[in-house]
This record gives structure tokens, C-alpha cells and sequence, in this order.
């Protein structure tokens, strides 16, 4: 039996962890830590946990925690995890960090976007940004996993295979995506009411959200080449699901002939089967077949469907996750399986919810 | 390994049991039966169930298809079940029904509240009302269950302890339900679309839906007397969930010192307790807490709580649950592991999803 | 031309008042008072007014305004409007407040569930209930009108020519009352946060809502006499509109013939047309239909619909405003318009929208 | 007065234009045409309208109805007006078309992108194409006014000064949409039911969506050439609103010191100016506000953001608008204003509603 920690159990991503956790059954809750709801019932604070958790809030002392348990998940505010790791925690216990603090290698990027300094650095280079599908060798055999962002999962898995195959040129990638509400957490803000959510819609963060640098590192290292993208989020009146539409010009590919012509819808596919084929987590929808965030909901899924528009040039990718889910908290059980040699899809062989 | 048959699968009840019995370990589904979607690949119909489900919709022939499993669930148009069950097909298969045919014993009831002949009234008297927590004992020895309504479900088990001791005056009872647009129905129809249902509310079925005589039926058993009540159902803008606030004149009871006087909350309370103390899928929330739908969402809980009113000695009663499983498909579920000698909560110990 | 002051003009109510005020002929906004966005521009705290209101908004000094306005709005929370009104301010102004400050006539009422003092009941006396459409000759004289509740200006219209008549039994009303979030306010609390309440319902301040002495108050009024009803709030996922589902006895009336019975459709209905017929703003609809709240969105209508349920012989009244329009700025204009002699429903002609 | 009547009356876009025209003063409608409906009561139909529509549905009779009224709006499918248009009606009244039938000029474009046939193609020399802020002084002469579409009038308006001005490379222009569900219409349809759309996002005619030729012909005529570019849009799950993202590189221009350079945030925000300056119903935000759609919704106002990225050398470019008002009657009004020499803003200036 896994003994595990949360800290910031009391946020949506954390919360999600505990809906997660309690279902998996290789693993124990053993800490609530949460600085906004100390002493509190957990259950008071998520009324859904009523009679299924009857722990109570906790303080969050990483370091005392880390003796007690065999991971710990930081689904914590940016710099909290970097201004308290230290090596002897990292020798009693494993983290998953949802947070961003060691999801950048480059400390001067993560300074520029997140405009605070980052306090530990030191572990940079140790730390394995956690996309399983990806980075699944190192990530069994990490201490310290950096759990992508929402939309950066999304928008990095949908797009990697063609990348990786050099299909389409990646300094024409723009990504537009649409997020749900649940992904600006649960923080007492105006923008979040309902009434101001509710029928409306809106782009955020354009051209300066922090997720633009984690896109551009990771589909850089399957590029093999730095280059820059344009990202947008959105946001929409519902509480789960992230979509993103990415357009990219695709690039000339020799064909059997030995000519240079623009890939076919089969030669794309080909690209997205060699790669993701035995991926359970990963549903390359059917031709012609568009994803919806519902298909996904509740689930560790990521659903991918895409279009070529031979006027254009251009290729339209689709990509659709629950954020809280493949974009958080099920990417992060995910890790943790990977970390103890479990299963992979333990506890998250989870049929998404309709309607 | 119980061999399940779904007839009207590709409903919202049908898809919400193909989603329970796809995580339940003991259950393999054999048949999706569908007379809108024949020769249709499931996933089609339900694009959640991509890579999940890659069995093709069925016509609905009962009599074959009771020869091949060990249970049936219909979740199909009231006198569906009644216009082709057999003796036979009794003999061959159990048949979880979550129509309304055998819900109510008086045929005469049924056909003016239905407006429809019973076309096999023989079956009626051998029919158990599948409400688990009330009728558990005969549910395990039944053939034939009657799974009861979705708001029925809600509003009786709500009331029923307080019925049973005798503490309210059931002629009294009046019933305000609300519901999420699920409950009725996959059909298109104009009244359902989003733009129509989707900031609106309004009441439907005044005086006339046909849950009421279920209603007064069972809650007629628990008083040991007829009795007469409201039931007013509305729809509201959400997928899943039913609330029930339900008001009713308190009786006096005779206390300690033998004078006679309303009961207190912690009377109320311990009628609760009695009934209800052991029940895993029942939850009586702490004083003053008032049940959210979204608590129970994807879970197979009834939450319950209440609130005294002293100044017209009323007790208020509100009761939720996720329309979909306690209200349908998750109860069919419980009443078919008791059929099977299953472990009762097998397959729907699902932690509620919030948000 | 009037000249307007509107205290607390960024809440919601605040924000309809401008809105209905903007597309009034007849008045002039002078002054967007805001305590918590003193200097700021309007439009920038609501970016719907964007180069239609170029005002800043400005701190509450009432006694100041009272000069350079016609007729104050205040909508502000309990205890302001009586913390700082004169008889100077009144001679200098009118008044319409939207708070409760005024609404009930006895200060021990008042006190008892509020929980706060009452500084200035030396107005109670001369305070008028704004419900136009009941004490219409008594606003148009008034210096000071105390703008009735949400919730209580639908259950009281709703239910008043009923009670009138002597047509229910006023201590068998029970008013089940379920309203969108921007009743809630514009306040950043967690519970109005999106994700709380969408894909959500619940009642909340059961039997100890604030607007139940109102109603009681104002019912016993047309009763003649006191009494004691119960009522329920729901909050439901919605930005605007309240839907009450209202449930009483109905009583014996001597029939033509004679005897006594209880009234017919035809009996209540033309209760409701001798009070209603010719009002403008209230709508009482065909028979057997239900109101919707959508059907009133934006505008000043009550839609008004019944069922007699003959089982029990209860009736079932149904009413639908739109909480920021009949239910609050609407109303105050309305008001406003008898106050200054105007035509009662100048800027009020207002289409529902729909969708 | 003008005598108004409207083919297709009981479509959203119908509906809408009713509830414009009863608030409009110059305009009187004549005539509630729907094929579905006729002889019912057309506030049966949109309840909204209960005692502010007296009038009952008719059949379609255009030729007739030309004889008595000054203009038709033909609220109708594709294909409907061109199949019946003839010279004598235009010689009795004039058309404002809401269909895309002379929305555009080449009638093989219409006969590929929307596959039916164009039975008056006599017509299209003369249509003009109803974009009021581009083609004012021609709409102020036409007998036939084509409506643009909703995502078209959206999009089209946001990129057109920069595209006017050289400032974006049009063939890079990529633009992503999202709508509120009424642009799909009130047709009884699976995938428009609530429980489809709610809590579900997803995109559509991913390069194939016939607003795409539209959008190509009007900013090739801004920019005086032939362009192609991408169109993607979105169902999101509210019930009114458009916002478009719209990517393009930026082109360099000349700078006052003869050298060249991509255009500053002064220089775009010029090249807006330019064209929208004196436009009432074109709100261009302030520098780093982006348009929500709850800003406008209700009213005919277009709110434009835009935000240039150094990084990548784009401009992005945000438009919202309500799809239907601007995206379809209001705009069918202001058109209406315009032909008939009324003031351009009767009937238009409504202020958005807020929540």
C-alpha cells in the first residue's frame, strides 16, 4: 500500500487527487494538508466526501509529511514547492509537483514568465516533466516529477507526432484553446462568480500566458530546434474540459515516388498510430470525427481528431481533456503509478460520464 | 461472471448502465439493444465509449436474448416490458425493469395514470418495487424487478422513516421536486433543446405527472393507510440531479414525561438513525446542512437532511441524488447485485465528481 | 427631466437600475455612487457600459446628492438607508430605497431578522411598500418608497387576489421559491464562485429567510388578519429569474346555488382578473399553462399560472419575474415613474428576450 | 410607418426580429410568416410574446404579402428565397434576406460550399451585401439587402481596417470562432438537445463551413485581391454570442523615418480609428482589453480587442458580437434604417443586459 500526502488538498486539482486516490486501491491517504482550512473537516469542505473521508485539514510540514508517506503530491500556488524542497525530503519521499516549479529547465525562463525567483533550482535538472506518454522511462525511475499544466498537456500530446515527423513546420503552430472554469481554481475571485462566467466567453493571458514556454520547451525537444508559438486560452461557461484547436502549415514530405507533396490524411495518421497506438490514455478519433470535452469528462482520456485543409496548406489538429483529470490530478496518479512500478492505468480506468 | 442484456441502451439510463457495468468486476454486458440505432457501432451513439464499447447496437428480441444472459435491463418506454414479457423468458433470465409496467400493483392505477393498458398484468402481483433500502429482502428472491422512479426514489426514501414512526401526517405531504434536463430523456424534441431549456426554469406535470401514485402507493405501505399528496416536478438548466423539498404538518408524539408535543430534531433525527444508520448509499447530513445536487453527481448516494419549523410546525425535508444512478441505472445496478447474491455495493462505490 | 442618483450602482441591482435609467426618456443619471470603486470609471467596473456611461463612479455622501437629484436610489445593504437618512434629505429628495430598511412596519420584526438595530424607525410611519400594483395611489404621493424583495414581490403578487377573496387558506401557504445566482449579489464568495453553483441546486435559509416576514406581512394585509406560512429559497444555476411554486387549501365559497364548495378554475380565475385585468405588468397566463422564467427575461412582467389539484383540493400557483427587473431596478422604476407623475411604464416597455 | 413582415417568423433569428420591431417606432409588422406553424397563435409559440403579439402564424405567401408591406425579412433556409424571388416583388417592396442566398456574387462558389442549386441568380448584380459600416452608402439604395452571416459580420469587421490598411499578410489569416448554441436554430435535433450542448465543447465544419467563401469575398475586396484563409468555429454552451480569435501576420510598413517595421500598437489602433471611429454600433477597448460577448449580449454592438505578439510577429485580433443581433435582426434593422432613410440606431440602441 502506497501512504500518501497532499498538500493543497483543498483546491479543485487537490480535491480531484482525493477523488482519484480513494479509488485506487493501492494507495492510502494518510495527509489533508491545507493552510486555508487547518482543523476543518475535510468533508466539510467538499460536501461530496460526506461519510468517504473523515480526516480532518491539515498545516503543511513537507518535511515532517515526508516521513510519513511514500509520495507526496504538491498541488500547491507557484514557488511553494521551490522554496521548501530540500534533498533530505526528496530521500525520505517521492513528489509529483502540480505546480509549475520545475516544469521550465530553464531557470531564467521560469523567472521571465512567473515574475518570482525560484528558490531551488538545484533540482532542475534532476526534476522529469511528467507527460507519461512521453517521458514514461524516466519518470519510473524519478524522485521528483514536474506534472505538466492543463492546457500544455493537451496541446503538446495533440500536437507530437507531427512534430516529431517533421509534418508540419512548428513556428506556424497557433493554438487556441478553450478552457473551463474549474481551471482558475477556487479561489473567492469576481471573475469566477457565476454571473460573470455564465453566458460569456472570453480570451485571457493572450500572447502572455505562463503554459506558452512549457509548450514551446517540450514540442522544441521533439522538434530537435527551438521555435515560438502563438497560444491562446479561453474561457467558457463550464466547469470541466479543456479543447484545443491547433493550426500549423504542414510541411512537403518525400513520398513513395521520391516527389515532395504535402502529407495525406494517411500519412498523418500514420504518424499519430506510431506513437500512440498501445497508448490506452490516447483516442485518435476516427476521419472526419471532431472531439468534444464531454466524450472526455471525469476521465484520463485525451481524445484527438484532425482535419487537412488542402486550400490552405494547413492542418487543423483537435485536442480534448478534463483538465482536472489528464490535465492534473489523473496525469499525476498517473506518474505515481509509473514511480511505484504499479500499473499504469490503476485507478484510472475510468469511464467518462455522459451526459 | 453475471451475463447482463441492456434493452434501450442508447438512452441516457441505458448509456449510464453501460457505464456502471463496464466498471463493475463481476458483469459482462452482451447485449446493447437498440431499436433507433441497429447495426449502429455504440461508440457511435456515445462517443465517450470510444475504444471502450466496440459492440454494435442489437434490435430488441427479448426471448433470444433472455436464452443468452443471466439478466436483463429495460430501460425502455412504459409498456415496452408489459407487451412481451413471458413466463418463458421468467424462466430463463432475471429482468431488471426501469420502466414504470410493474410498479404500481393496481392495474386499474396504472391504466389511468399511464393512459395505456397493461397488457401483462399477471406479473404485477410476482413484481418487487426494487427500492433497495425498503424492500432488500424480497429483492434478493425476485425474478422480476420493478426499479423504481427517479423522483420516486428521491422523494420516497426522503419521507419514509418519518412516515414509518408515525411523525408527520402523510395527507399533508407536499412535494416541490426539481430536476436536471437528463431525466427527460435523449429524444429530440423542441422543449428539450439547449436554448430552450438552458437559462429557464419552469414547472411541468401539476397535479397530473405520474410519479404521484408511486409516491402514494409506497408511502401508503409505510403508514399502513392510503393517503393523498402533491407532487410537483420542474425542470432546471443542469444535466444530472433531482432535489426534492418536501413539507409536512409534524404529529404530536407523546414525550418522556408523557405529554404529547412535536417531535425535536434529535426525535426526527433518530427516526433517521433508525432506518437508515447502516444504509452505505443513504447519507443524513449534520444539523442544518442543506443536501446539493452536486454532491451526490455520478454516485449512487441519496443525501438527506431537514429543518424544523416551529412558527407552523412543519418539518421541511430535502433530499438529492443523481438522477441517473440512484434514480435509475445505479439502483438497477444495486438491485441486481442483490438478485445475484453480490456484494451489494459491488460496482458502485463511485466517489461523487465536483466539481 | 429627472435627475437620478443611484447609490450603489455597481451590484447588480445597481447595474439594471443604469441600464433601465439609460433607456428612459425622461431621467438623467447624475451620479453612479460606489463605495468600493470610488474614482473608477464605470464602464470599466461593468464593460457593458463601455462609451455608453463615461461617469466615474463616486463615494456615497447622500446628503450632497440629495441636493443636485431629483430621487435617490439607494441599493445598498440593510442598515445604510436607515443609518443616514434625514427628514432634510426627504425634503430635499425622494427616495426609493431597494434594501429592506423600510419594508416591514414593525421594528421588533425588523430587529428580530435582520439581527441589526434600526437607527431612523421615525420613517417607518411614512414609508410606502412599493408594490405598485397593490398600493399604487399611496407610492404616487410618497416621499420615501421601500422597494419590495425578489422573492417576495412574486410570491405576493402571485398569491394577493386569491387571499383577497377569501379564496385559500392563508395559513396552509407554502411558497417554494427557486432563483438564479444574481440574486446572490456581486459579492466574491465561494459559494457564488461557477463552479459551485453550476451543474448544481440547493434551498438554503430554510425557514429562516429574511423575505418570509415581508410576505407574511404583506399577505396579512389582504387577509385581514395575521398569519404564519412557510417559505423556501433554492438557489439554481442561472444568472436571472425567480420561479415560485406557491401550495394552499382552498376554501368553501357559497356557490350560486347556494351551498358551499371549493372554487372552480373558472372561480380563481376571475379572482385574478378583478385585481389583474388590466394591469400591464402582470400576465396571467392560458389555462394549464406554466410559466417559464425565460418567457420574462429583461423585463417587467410577472407571469402568473394556476392548477386546482381536486385529489386534495389544494391550488397551485406559479409565478416567473426576472429578479433584477420586476424583482428589484424594474420595480424602482416603476415607482419612480408614479412618484413623478410619469407614465407608469415609460422605459419599462421592455420585450423578454429569448433565447 | 413602415409595414413589416417576416418570412420564417419562428426561428430564433425570427423571433428576434419580432422582439427588435415591436420596440422599434417607424416600423409596424404586418405579417408573422412560418410554415410550421401556421394558424397557431404566434405567443403560443414564443410565450415571451403573451399579450404583446396578438397576431397567428401564416403560410408564406410572398407574392401577396409584397403588395402589403414595405419590406420583407425572409428569415429562412438556404435556397427559399432565391427559388420565389421574382422583379415583380422587388418592384413592391424591398427585401432584407437573412439566408446566404446573394450573399455571394459568383454563383459557383454559393452552388459548391452550399450544394443546392441558385434558382435567381438575375439577382445577385444587384444585392447588396448588408454590411452596414462597409457598404452604407449602397444599402441606403438597394432593393435587396443580403444579410451577412453571424460568424461572417464578426469576423469580417474585426480584421477589416488591418487588412484595408496592408497591415496583416491576409493569406495568414486564421480565424477561430465560437458560438452560443441559437445559431444552430430551433430545429428539433440531437445534438442541440441541453444535455448534448451543456458542459460540452466542441469544433464543427473544421474547413468545410460555408461562412468560410463569404468571409474570403469580403476582405478580398478590402484587399483588393484574392485570399484564402481559415475558418473554424465552435459550439460552446450558452445561448447567444460570437467571439472570433483571429491569428495573421503582421506585414512591415514604412515608419516615419523611411526605415521598415511591423506595425507599433499606435499603428493599429490608427488603422481602427480610421474606419470605426464615428461608427456607434463598433466599440474598439481600450489597449489590453479583450471582448466578452456578455458585453454585448442583447444589443448590436461589435467590441474589438486586439493584442500584437512581438514574439512571433502575429497580431491577434478578438471580435465579439451577440449572433443574434448584429450577427443577424439587428443587423437585418440597421439595414432596414438604412433603406427606408430612418435614423441608422432607431430601434438599435440597446443596452446590453449585464448579468
Amino acid at each position: 500500500m502506497v501512504k500518501a500526502g497532499i498538500i493543497g488538498a483543498t483546491g479543485y486539482a487537490g480535491a480531484e487527487l482525493a477523488r482519484l486516490l480513494l479509488g485506487h486501491k493501492e494507495v492510502e491517504i494518510k495527509w489533508y494538508g491545507s493552510r486555508s482550512y487547518i482543523d476543518e473537516k475535510y468533508a466539510k469542505v467538499y460536501g461530496n466526501m460526506f461519510q468517504l473521508v473523515e480526516d480532518t485539514c491539515l498545516d503543511d510540514n513537507i518535511k515532517e509529511l515526508a516521513k510519513q508517506v511514500d509520495v507526496i503530491f504538491t498541488a500547491t500556488p507557484q514557488g511553494f514547492l521551490a522554496g521548501v524542497l530540500t534533498e533530505e525530503i526528496l530521500q525520505d519521499t517521492k513528489v509529483v509537483d502540480l505546480s509549475a516549479d520545475y516544469r521550465l529547465k530553464d531557470v531564467a525562463v521560469y523567472e521571465k514568465w512567473y515574475q518570482i525567483p525560484h528558490k531551488s533550482p538545484q533540482f532542475l535538472a534532476e526534476a522529469v516533466y511528467g507527460l507519461c506518454e512521453v517521458n514514461r522511462e524516466k519518470v519510473k525511475k524519478a524522485r521528483l516529477v514536474a506534472n505538466p499544466g492543463c492546457y500544455t498537456t493537451c496541446s503538446i500530446l495533440t500536437a507530437w507526432p507531427l512534430v516529431k515527423e517533421g509534418l508540419i513546420d512548428l513556428n506556424t503552430l497557433i493554438i487556441d484553446a478553450k478552457s473551463g472554469t474549474s481551471g482558475a481554481g477556487r479561489g473567492a475571485k469576481l471573475p469566477n462568480l457565476f454571473c460573470e462566467v455564465n453566458e460569456n466567453m472570453k480570451a485571457y493571458g493572450v500572447s502572455t500566458h505562463r503554459h506558452t514556454p512549457e509548450i514551446e520547451e517540450q514540442l522544441g525537444y521533439a522538434l530537435g530546434a527551438q521555435a515560438t508559438i502563438n497560444f491562446t486560452p479561453h474561457l467558457v461557461p463550464m466547469n470541466r474540459g479543456i479543447l484545443v484547436t491547433e493550426y500549423a502549415s504542414l510541411r512537403e514530405i518525400r513520398q513513395a515516388d521520391g516527389s515532395m507533396a504535402l502529407p495525406s490524411y494517411k500519412q498523418v495518421k500514420e504518424a499519430y498510430d506510431k506513437y500512440y497506438k498501445d497508448e490506452y490514455f490516447i483516442r485518435v478519433l476516427e476521419k472526419g470525427a471532431c472531439p468534444e470535452t464531454k466524450w472526455v469528462e471525469g476521465s484520463n482520456f485525451v481524445d484527438i481528431g484532425f482535419q487537412i485543409d488542402e486550400r490552405t496548406g494547413r492542418v487543423i489538429l483537435m485536442g480534448a481533456i478534463d483538465n482536472l483529470v489528464k490535465g492534473a490530478a489523473g496525469q499525476a496518479v498517473q506518474n505515481m503509478n509509473l514511480m511505484f512500478g504499479l500499473p499504469e492505468q490503476e485507478g484510472l480506468r475510468l469511464v467518462p460520464l455522459f451526459p
